[in-house]
């Protein structure tokens, strides 16, 4: 099993499909292979040899899928970066993992000065984009052209197909190695529920490639050998019109995207009767805006993914026939068909249904390692499980309840308070846009329930107001004892809220509670 | 992934739904985890290291599906044995794997001093059948009762699953090493097509579980957490019975079987609408049999399954949209989701469609390597693809048409003969009931056309008629030269016509032309 196999099957069985749609620029699966076979030979005429990293630093674009394909055709291991990331992060990434040749698009390209101050061993940039290319660096259609159709490399499962940075939450980003099996166990396990992506139908790529919640679902569209719609930005009137055009049949949103869509004003304008499948994750969703999407998109089937990059990602699914109890939309669903997922105790007990511990993962989807960081993948794979970091607990029929990111539980005053049930209180408050809950240290309570709060436009509320609030909707000892307020929160390049970002502004970084519980 | 992940899986989201109905007797998920959670630490107690070979030699049961779950529990290694061979070739099967631990039914522990002259290494033989324990064997049930429920072992997916004999065709039995991921991979391959097997569905076992077809349909229903439907032994009326009793939602069938149940006397008198998904394969089948079982079970979506033990054993799928095309009825179908499938010249050069060459195939469903024969594992995977010995052609969109074994092609006075096109020809004859075509010696033409008939009840026709007779229908080289008549072909346990047999009776067994077109 390997990233190359559904682009091998797909130009056996319908080589005139198309591959990929950007704008007005399509490309057949004959094409795109063609294309990818010369890009291959292209990279190694550039100095890439068997196993080098290759990054990519770039929007979404059919020029990603190739390069997706390119790299591990040519040999080679993916580095995806994260595109939101500032040039000292990024430098940092290229660095641990020595990766000395980067695709850069348009909206990149002007950091390159900056990327080669802070990583210097960054010897060779190919430009990707579709202004002229910059001063000291390979075009990207050049190469294509100038480069031979070369055979796909014989290739183990079990080699690495590329170093995918996380970290956007918590310390320095660490390189998560996945091998090709890795990365297609996750696909198949997707594929295998039989409710999202299909061989005739038509993927949005609106959230950002680099993360492996749009890459798994790009990789388990490849194999199909489906259509890729690519989309370059985020723009809610973008994806409407997109979806409407192109007759998409399945999208891949984030809940902020799927918020934004649904929310948007001229929604009912757009005809969205294409979609078929939706599937959403990689953070938490509010049920609201839930059942507003699965109004406002009625033709689809809708899935939840839960998972992590070092599951491939995936490790459980609520499936579209969940979605008709609402006993269970809080839950992020149960273990795919490729994974076994318990709850484990600090002592790695599995605890029983109901009780709360850490959610664990096992099954072809688990990382290889941590890049360079034997000590962490000893304590992330301890026992042979992947320890997600994750609280949360298990009912009677094994669907999963996630209370709280473990380090962003908070102990006061000798209570567990998970910062996720503080937030959905708070966030019930009309004049409360947006809202994260964190622990800082407190000389009487050893922690104390911190909130940081948006406020809503043309809203107003005290900060006592506040907490009187959620006294009503959670135990007193939960409601959070000070409230800041602020124009926005930081977000990760997923969408999720950098809240040790939140604990270095407001209070001192706590060590690690994994083994507090 | 591996072979037990699913039972766990089952254990957490629907303890109480029925793993196996055998007769009477039905086990739930959560007894059946539990008596093989036993029967594991049983087998530790009589000596079963991490490792170690244990066989089973027996008809199918609800013991089967616990001995293929247990085993692996235990940590130790499968050998499922062909239920057809002679004492001798069982012995050289536990020889050659050194399996020193045999389960037995009621139907073969009368077999065991035979197995013990051949195979004195025989050490341990445990009866699963439901007559009194036999003198000198462990009762399956005590050993149950004794048992502790202990944790299931960590493992990775590339360890060993299983040693599974082949080469009922040809020469001397090889031990197919198949690791866990191996086996997982053809089974998430087969459940992402979405056409068979469901976790509410029950599946019906009656070809027998030894062989790899059966025994992926059991992978993938584990997997999915259904019902497993045990019948003993292959009898029309039975599988009409329980189809109706059992209410089956699913099947696997090989040819011959679908045939005698479709054409059954009674077959209109048993209701069959529970059937939702029939997968066929294994060995050839003809249009009009096809035909016929579309009709008769109407309710059902067909699926071809094509591949090999090697293959884990699916390559290809003709799936239920191909069986509305009668053009693609005789075809094996496409690359499955979890393999590349090619056409290779004798050099191992890909073929363009439309020419004949050898079928090859790779991904992360072939065989580790065959047990102990590293020179065959070498040539079987030469250049990375496994090389199926099927001569056969891909058409403009992938699908693949078998014409021989390769070892079965007859190459007469220059020309390549297809024996199963010489079959086909001759089987439309009304006085031949069943024909094998084989090339045997012959001094002026190299190899010459020889045909095994067996005539139809009541039925008379000469061979220069049958010569004749072919002639209006292929080429004239292409007609038997020559015509045996017998009262019945030599089957194997897949219920193959065993050519070499037929070979070493009509002529002498030849070199193989593995590398002659």
């Amino acid at each position: 099993m390997y990233l190359t196999q559904g682009l091998h099957r797909a130009m056996q069985q319908h080589p005139d499909r198309l591959a990929t749609v950007d704008g007005d620029r399509t490309f057949t699966y004959a094409r795109s292979a063609q294309r990818t076979a010369k890009l291959a030979s292209a990279l190694h005429s550039i100095g890439v040899k068997p196993g080098d990293r290759v990054g990519m630093l770039a929007l979404n674009s059919d020029r990603y899928h190739e390069y997706l394909l390119a790299v591990p055709w040519a040999d080679a291991v993916l580095n995806p970066i994260n595109i939101r990331w500032s040039p000292a992060e990024i430098g940092y990434a290229l660095r641990d993992s020595q990766t000395n040749v980067l695709f850069v698009d348009d909206a990149f390209s002007p950091t390159v000065p900056a990327l080669r101050a802070s990583y210097p061993g960054l010897h060779t940039v190919v430009h990707c984009g579709n202004s002229p290319t910059p001063e000291g660096m390979f075009s990207y259609e050049d190469l294509i052209s100038s480069g031979e159709v070369i055979d796909d490399v014989r290739r183990a499962g079990d080699q690495l197909a590329g170093v995918f940075y996380t970290g956007g939450t918590t310390g320095l980003p660490k390189g998560v190695m996945l091998s090709h099996a890795n990365l297609m166990t996750s696909v198949l396990g997707m594929l295998s529920v039989g409710s999202f992506l299909s061989s005739e139908g038509r993927l949005l790529h609106v959230a950002p490639l680099f993360h492996l919640a749009d890459l798994a679902a790009w990789a388990g569209q490849t194999a199909v050998g489906g259509t890729h719609v690519m989309l370059s930005t985020f723009d809610p009137t973008a994806i409407l019109q997109t979806i409407e055009r192109q007759l998409v049949t399945d999208a891949l949103l984030v809940p902020t995207m799927l918020q934004m869509v649904v929310d948007h004003p001229a929604v009912g304008e757009y005809d969205l009767a294409s979609l078929q499948n939706v599937m959403y994750g990689a953070s938490p969703i509010s049920e609201a805006v839930l059942s507003r999407a699965m109004k406002t998109m009625s033709s689809a089937r809708f899935m939840q993914g839960y998972g992590m990059t070092e599951l491939s990602p995936l490790a459980t699914f609520l499936r579209p026939e969940d979605h008709d109890r609402p006993d269970l939309l809080r839950s992020a669903g149960r273990a795919a068909p490729c994974a076994e997922v318990k709850v484990f105790d600090s002592n790695d007990r599995e605890l029983p249904p109901g009780h709360i511990g850490e959610i664990v993962a096992r099954g072809g989807n688990v990382m290889l390692g941590y890049w360079n960081k034997p000590d962490e993948t000893a304590s992330a794979l301890r026992n042979g499980w992947m320890h997600t970091g994750d609280a949360g607990y298990m009912n009677e029929r094994g669907y999963v309840f996630l209370v709280d990111r473990l380090k962003d539980m908070i102990i006061s005053g000798g209570e567990n308070v998970y910062s996720t049930e503080v937030e959905n209180a708070l966030c019930e408050h009309p004049a409360v846009a947006a809202c994260a809950v964190i622990g800082v240290p407190d000389e009487l309570w050893g922690e104390r329930v911190h909130a940081v709060v948006v406020l809503a436009e043309n809203s107003s509320a005290t900060a006592e107001a506040l907490r009187d609030f959620c006294k009503t909707r959670i135990a007193g000892y939960k409601a959070p004892r000070t409230v800041s307020f602020a124009d926005a929160l930081p977000l990760s390049g997923a969408g999720k809220v950098l809240k040790r970002e939140l604990r270095e502004r407001f209070g001192e970084d706590r060590p690690s509670k994994a083994d507090s519980y």
